[in-house]
């Protein structure tokens, strides 16, 4: 037992450098938002900036917006921003579409890269739209297969029939981070290509696409990035790789001159041949001031906070909630984790309805994974206390059990 | 000669019951603006609409209110209040993704849906995305190919070999409104599909999607529906070929559970099949607010003042510019026109820009065609009229040619 108290977490945050980053955003006052790693709050600055672009920009230049305001160097200026985030160069990184949207433009074009080979290899228990886009890319070619194993059998699955590996870099329900680098290398000694979902990454862990040798990698905008709800998600291209890949979703956007109205696709040059329609600007404008949250942030000790927080609700969870049927899911190993930690308990949904109407918001997975994400741009040390001792008296208190938790809403 | 002079079009617009329906709008001050068919203009309340739900949603709200404010139902819900513009039950239409993805999604399902049989058939010179996403399909199948012919020559050039005719309804460029009932007929005849672009129809001319028997649609949230830049997209499958159609984008919003995270894709029952990633929700606000818009107009009405709006086009131009080198692009029959109206001229690219300069913002389509957007909305008789005098204008005092206006831009 450390007999860690309110009093401790207290000064961890007095003694944090990136407390002042949590005046940034709006946060519930009197509970503790454990869900950044599903939508990341609102900052601050949000709604003037969506407010202006819809009414100095829209409202006022109409059309002309496209030019005079840059809409149209959106994509290419927010991948720009998030480049730094995950280890990669500014002409690599391009934001567009949603991430299952993206998956799937990856996917096809990984694919057409490797002819002949059959396998998409993904993990069993992957965050599901990415399962379900690998199959559909190949539902729709008819001569590949979507082939799933555990984590720790990924290396040992690629053979040469292997196109392209599918991985999501940290794991949505267990926090589990793999290998980037071992697993990109053994797909590359096979001829393989490798594809990185790092939603549950950007913004909160270290990522390192290009030192990695990364081929491909897709991201959500709206978890870490606190880019908004279903904000535009990013995708990357090695630039190496850039040239030779085609996008199956080749629309006007992606064109080579997409204001010359030829009748003939031919695909631009770099990043934006991966675009397909129109921008969504409203969205782009709150994802850029989601992302400007990041100006000036040692990202760094960011992530080193991100493994304290989790560090220290796992040493509460153990000291305080030990005796009440949690099982820890997440890596104990802060290097092999992301920024979320996963209990489960055979009464995880009522507990976390329970926590929720306490203020405390996790969120639920099936089957059985109370989800407690740590959100290193604006939580603070006491919130973890304050988390957990809101668990232990719901549970100690039987509160858990009443029968309105029980009840099952449509999005858990 | 009519004579048709200012005072007639204050007249007209004095006469007009819909004339109040402009003050929902924002617009620029001292100009006209004839390209709502590019991007509508924004409705007074749209800003609101969007801060309130950055506000006090997400804000207060955040991961909750994908039950507590029914986000989740969006695409459902919007859908809903664009069937009635279309001409559609408001189980057949939902909202998502960008026109180009929506393209894609109905393209591979109708190619699905038919197999053995080997041709998309298009208009030569279609949106280019549309018939760019169809090569995209087309190439990675490798057993499909995209053709196109002469819009007059669509009837007899479907076959049994047939498998979707894929048409935009109202032309981009010439305005030319296709014949759907007579087209889609044919389709069917020869056992193909339909799938019809509205991008330039919804909200300003009719369309009876359920009447004509259309198979499958798409259109445009920023046009005529004032949903704001790249806003989300809409797109169209009957009832009775839901249960038989697959899309390929088969993201986890549109499985049967998505909260069951299962390994194996199962698409939902009906429309929400065709859904792939999570929902833009500022953008969905955005749109709403667009849609709210046509709240209790009488939408005969509306169609009809488009017609006439462009009727008076055509007759100032022939009146007033009439010996100014402008050919006019666009049907004359007003039945068979959409609510834009093009000119060619050898200078249209300069000439579009000296009509911004001064405050008549149509827009340049390659290689020559001057188009102004009327929507009917917002657009008053008067505003017709202004726009013609200030063409005149430009033409007769040799404005046109500075060469300042001779410079293109990065989007035109």
């Amino acid at each position: 037992m450390t007999g860690f108290t309110r009093q401790d977490a207290m000064r961890c945050d007095a003694e944090d450098g990136l407390a002042g980053l949590r005046d940034r955003f709006h946060l519930p006052s009197g509970g503790v938002y454990l869900d950044g790693n599903s939508l990341g709050a609102l900052p601050r600055d949000t709604e003037e900036a969506v407010g202006g672009l819809v009414r100095s920009q829209w409202g006022q230049d109409l059309i002309a917006s496209w030019n005079r305001h840059d809409w149209i160097g959106a994509p290419q200026r927010l991948g720009g921003l998030i480049a730094p985030l995950v280890g990669a160069r500014d002409t690599e990184v391009i934001v567009c579409d949603t991430t299952s949207v993206n998956l799937f433009k990856l996917i096809a074009a990984a694919l057409a890269a490797r002819p002949g080979r059959t396998t998409i290899l993904s993990e069993t228990g992957n965050f599901p739209t990415d399962l379900y886009m690998a199959q559909g890319v190949a539902g729709m070619r008819g001569d590949v297969a979507l082939r799933t194993v555990a984590a720790d059998d990924i290396v040992d699955a690629i053979d040469d029939r292997t196109a392209l590996v599918l991985l999501t870099h940290v794991h949505y329900r267990t926090s589990r981070m793999l290998d980037m680098r071992a697993i990109t290398r053994a797909a590359h000694a096979r001829g393989a290509l490798a594809l990185w979902d790092l939603s549950h990454s950007a913004g909160a862990v270290p990522v390192a696409l290009d030192a990695c040798a990364v081929d491909l990698a897709v991201g959500c905008g709206y978890k870490y990035l606190n880019g908004g709800p279903g904000a535009p998600a990013f995708l990357f291209v090695a630039d190496r790789l850039q040239p030779e890949l085609r996008s199956p979703l080749s629309g006007w956007m992606g064109h080579a001159s997409p204001f010359a109205f030829d009748d003939a696709y031919s695909p631009a040059d770099g990043l934006s041949r991966f675009l397909c329609g129109t921008p969504p600007m409203l969205a782009m404008a709150a994802l850029e001031s989601g992302l400007a949250q990041f100006a000036g942030v040692d990202l760094d000790a960011l992530f080193a906070k991100s493994r304290a927080l989790c560090d220290l609700l796992i040493l509460l969870m153990r000291e305080r909630c030990g005796d009440l049927g949690f099982t820890l899911v997440s890596p104990r190993d802060p290097l092999r984790r992301g920024s979320h930690v996963s209990y489960a308990h055979p009464q995880a949904y009522p507990i976390c309805q329970a926590l929720i109407a306490n203020g405390v918001v996790g969120d639920f997975r099936a089957p059985d994974v109370l989800r407690l994400g740590l959100a290193p741009l604006y939580l603070r040390f006491v919130d973890v206390f304050d988390a957990v001792e809101t668990l232990r008296r719901i549970m100690t208190e039987g509160e858990w059990d009443r029968p309105s938790y029980h009840a099952r809403a449509r999005v858990t």
